[in-house]
């Protein structure tokens, strides 16, 4: 089983993936303050199709040396904007008919793997703060709660994990 | 939907999660160079129940408070063990009974949503450093390799996050 060469594994180049179709699914960033988090889900965002990456509050944008660190160029393919006010994003986003999908720990959640996604929707997911996690404002404008199932010691996964696992749940089933 | 509190989240504490069953999954850590991965895969490994991290070559071991930053404190609840060679931690897993699964894009792999684990066996996940991935030699003293589709520009995910998948795949099917 041979490694594959970086020129055997089909990458786009980054004007052939903008014209690329996308996933109907946007990744809400509310208040993370990690930029390597943010890089990580940038990166994370380019291979599985995300259409947007939605920055909010205090989630640091593109341009920053920090983010290069980890999105490794990644943040210059995926489309993304800033929004200062979280419920803003929201808004507009559910006026444009996305299903407001918050990851959180919340009573009345769905277990994420459970959690079946429809081709004829469109999805936005937020995750939130790397300690305060969604904030319950936004936890209570969503039309749904996925929780990811933890059996260990610690309270939550890392930011940039938890995403990553909601996108590849959503990529299966739509791609 | 109320965010749970942190006691509605029914976690272990240290002593009784030493106790608990764990999958009999092992996920071994060949040559990771950041102490942000290995802190985020020892979460990982504590919420879905892994059995051994297995550190090897460069991988730094716990104490560290550059692991602890992002392990949060799993790296005192989940087992780990150290390897100055990655061959030997193979043919010691091997010995054991365990199937060696490499994550890597090679020819040959099985992407990762189609590898069907069995409730039967046991599994060692080898994921490989940052830049050069898992080395051809541990890739040829594998079983399989399996491989996460990604159709965007970069080569790869970040470790942390193609540990974690890996993770979630196979403790959806041995939970």
């Amino acid at each position: 089983m041979d490694k594959k060469r970086i020129w055997e594994l089909g990458r786009d180049n980054a004007e052939t993936y903008r014209e690329k179709k996308k996933l109907p699914v946007v990744l809400v960033v509310d208040n993370v303050r990690s930029l390597n988090n943010i890089g990580a889900m940038f990166r994370t965002a380019d291979a599985f199709l995300v259409e947007q990456v939605v920055l909010c509050g205090i989630s640091s944008t593109p341009p920053s040396p920090e983010i290069h660190k980890t999105a490794l160029g990644a943040e210059d393919t995926v489309r993304w904007s800033y929004y200062h006010d979280t419920m803003e994003a929201i808004d507009t986003l559910r006026a444009n008919g996305y299903r407001i999908c918050c990851l959180e720990q919340v009573k009345g959640s769905i277990e994420l793997q459970k959690f079946k996604v429809s081709n004829a929707e469109k999805y936005a997911i937020i995750v939130g703060n790397e300690v305060d996690g969604v904030d319950q404002l936004v936890v209570d404008a969503s039309d749904v709660a996925l929780e990811i199932p933890q059996y260990g010691t610690k309270h939550s996964l890392n930011v940039s994990v938890s995403a990553a696992l909601s996108l590849w749940h959503f990529f299966l089933q739509l791609k």
